[in-house]
């Protein structure tokens, strides 16, 4: 052992074509079959409502699965930070969108690079702005990087409900969009118009309402850049929780869902939406029982994954019953969290505490930051129960919050 | 750019030698002048009170850093993972404390790899146990590596208020400190007695009667433990919230804080003991404001630094004064996070917003979490206003939570 052969990837790689019950935990497993129905359902439901789908790479930041989106029929991928943006472009993604914005010179230097080399492979980049100094600032970086040398679509964030970044819906857009048009390296390429809070309003009649109002927010703003002359050639936004709504409203010409893909204990909370496909769980934390204490008022165990194996911030994780001979008598609540580990006890009427040792299956409370804590995935094929490991999925983009 | 030459480490080995005002945002940025001063004050109340420190690498995740705590009179290093426990030991650090069970063959096999790679160099690997069934299998692991070929310190840990993993202080720990003396390879090395909890009650007050029961426990087990003809050498525990109380037992022989090193806003909340030496915030994320929203109902702004930059399981960051021309009519309150965004408002009577591409410096909620989500630490010199980048900080061990 030496610091130059760090063992994990390489033991890791060992793990190919082993049983599922050679995983070591804590890790970060994803079920082949389930992610890659997830998959299949979304890109079906986009081609079928005949709207563009851009996944958001920001869940997985796998440059595998964003080509396996693709490969289903996805336009592209959406990404949050640049630093994913560069992961997946070196990694051979071509038609990259950051829905997020930048204003540091340095960082547009770096946006500008990417999108010379997306354009060099026949791809591009998209970027959002909702400020002049975003637009400005990005124009500067394409003169300070000796171009403009290729064109960048910009689309102004619009705030419709979400209460985060944007300007408000109406003058402020054409403003920017008029802006944008001056600048021979920019292109005006439409509106990103993406609400957050709807993914997670728990009612679907709430979610109805709120993308009712971004539609008649996003209609209004494109109606007036459109009567001053210029063209919106696209609405864009959307996510795993309202994705039905905003395709069926006619105006939305692209969607942008990340979570569809693993699904979490947050989006299963959601009231079901009749129109909407029905996604699997597919991203799981393959836990272990390291200690009991059974002479405890109560009595619980602990298992070895904590907050810094799966995110909690959205909520705690729940246990699957997968495998541990769960029923009636026998369930398990995980209450609470630590940095390394997690603390479990019988639910509701149930009495019995797993199994010093015992392997259990922890279903994260939010997928995307759970991902965003681990440099790997396990995919396995075949079921947690029985199957096998397939491949081992890197995070590429892990860390890469600048 | 290609996925062989992929550019953030070699971009940040370029801002070696730059001003701080190079950092690109979001950045987890270490004041090393303020780290170093924690690290010695630690070092000399040990000193002083004749007392062995042991920190631990879970916060910091890192064998440059380690090596500096052992230059500065630390025994060796505690680490929380098995894989923490490896990235350490391949970097050249010698004495290393599992502080946690393990119960799974597979990394148990693992840890005697740890210990007989340590044994080579002069050094040695500590585990705690909890349970008949993790030194039976500590013991089978030494035998299936083909020996025992070394000695491994195993340490009960007895549970002294923490309520998480542990036995009962008493015969469950004499029971399990006669098992351990069965195996020629296993070393009953003394009792485990940390408080977890303890770190984090408020009130010096309430943590004065917890370290009170502590020291009762372990006294009474050491005693039972003893008087069955097994010599205790040690009794190890405590952190940053408790550590002078421990040292002041007479019954503890080495502190295992690791916190004291970077401090962040949870253990800010906790009233001073008289006797605690005075330690200075030196974890720090540098974010970027990235749209400003004044025209909203109360106005807020928006950073580029969520809970994929720092953890909030334990609270919400502080925005820091420091560089932002702060003061009685602006102050910032970060009142919500998002997976790449924190919300920015003016805090009490304040009423000013920060410009759009301001940069601000966030004080962490929870520090170890914060840094697991890092691959590495920008280290400043000379201070986060003026100072210039001296180091890049790898943290060795992130991911490494198997």
């Amino acid at each position: 052992m030496n610091k130059d052969k760090v063992p994990r990837p390489e033991r890791l790689s060992q793990l190919v074509g082993q049983p599922v019950e050679a995983i070591v935990t804590p890790a970060l497993v994803v079920d082949l079959d389930a992610m890659e129905r997830n998959l299949t359902r979304m890109a079906e439901f986009a081609k079928k409502h005949n709207v563009r789908l851009r996944p958001h790479a920001k869940t997985h930041k796998s440059a595998v699965i964003a080509k396996l989106q693709m490969q289903a029929g996805a336009v592209g991928m959406c990404v949050q930070t640049l630093a994913e943006a560069e992961a997946l472009a070196q990694r051979g993604v071509t038609d990259i969108f950051i829905t997020n914005q930048i204003v540091s010179p340095a960082k547009l230097l770096r946006a500008v690079a990417v999108a010379q080399l997306l354009t060099q492979t026949n791809g591009k980049l998209a970027i959002t702005v909702d400020s002049a100094l975003g637009v400005t600032r990005l124009a500067q970086a394409q003169v300070q990087a000796g171009g403009p040398r290729c064109v960048i679509d910009v689309l102004v964030e619009i705030d419709v409900g979400h209460n985060r970044c944007g300007v408000a819906p109406g003058e402020a857009a054409l403003t920017l969009a008029r802006q944008i048009s001056l600048f021979d390296g920019l292109h005006f390429a439409g509106l990103h118009a993406y609400n957050g809070r709807t993914q997670h309003t728990r009612t679907a009649q709430g979610r109805r309402d709120a993308v009712s109002v971004a539609v008649q927010d996003a209609v209004y703003t494109r109606q007036l850049i459109e009567d001053a002359g210029i063209k919106v050639d696209l609405i864009t936004g959307a996510g795993t929780g309202s994705f039905m709504l905003e395709a069926a409203s006619g105006v939305y010409g692209e969607l942008q869902p990340g979570s569809y893909l693993f699904m979490d204990v947050d989006y299963a909370k959601n009231e079901r939406d009749a129109a909407q496909p029905n996604f699997e769980q597919a991203l799981f934390v393959k836990t272990q029982v390291i200690s009991v204490r059974p002479e405890l008022a109560g009595g619980h165990a602990v298992c070895d994954a904590g907050h810094k194996s799966h995110a909690v911030e959205s909520g705690l994780p729940l246990v699957h019953p997968l495998g541990a001979g769960m029923g009636d008598d026998y369930a398990l609540e995980y209450f609470k969290s630590a940095d390394e580990h997690g603390m479990l006890r019988a639910a509701g009427s149930a009495t019995r505490l797993p199994a010093l040792g015992q392997m259990l299956w922890l279903i994260p409370g939010h997928c995307d930051p759970t991902v965003h804590l681990h440099d790997f995935m396990i995919g396995v094929r075949g079921g947690l129960l029985h199957g096998t490991v397939e491949r081992i999925l890197r995070v590429d983009a892990r860390g890469a919050v600048a």
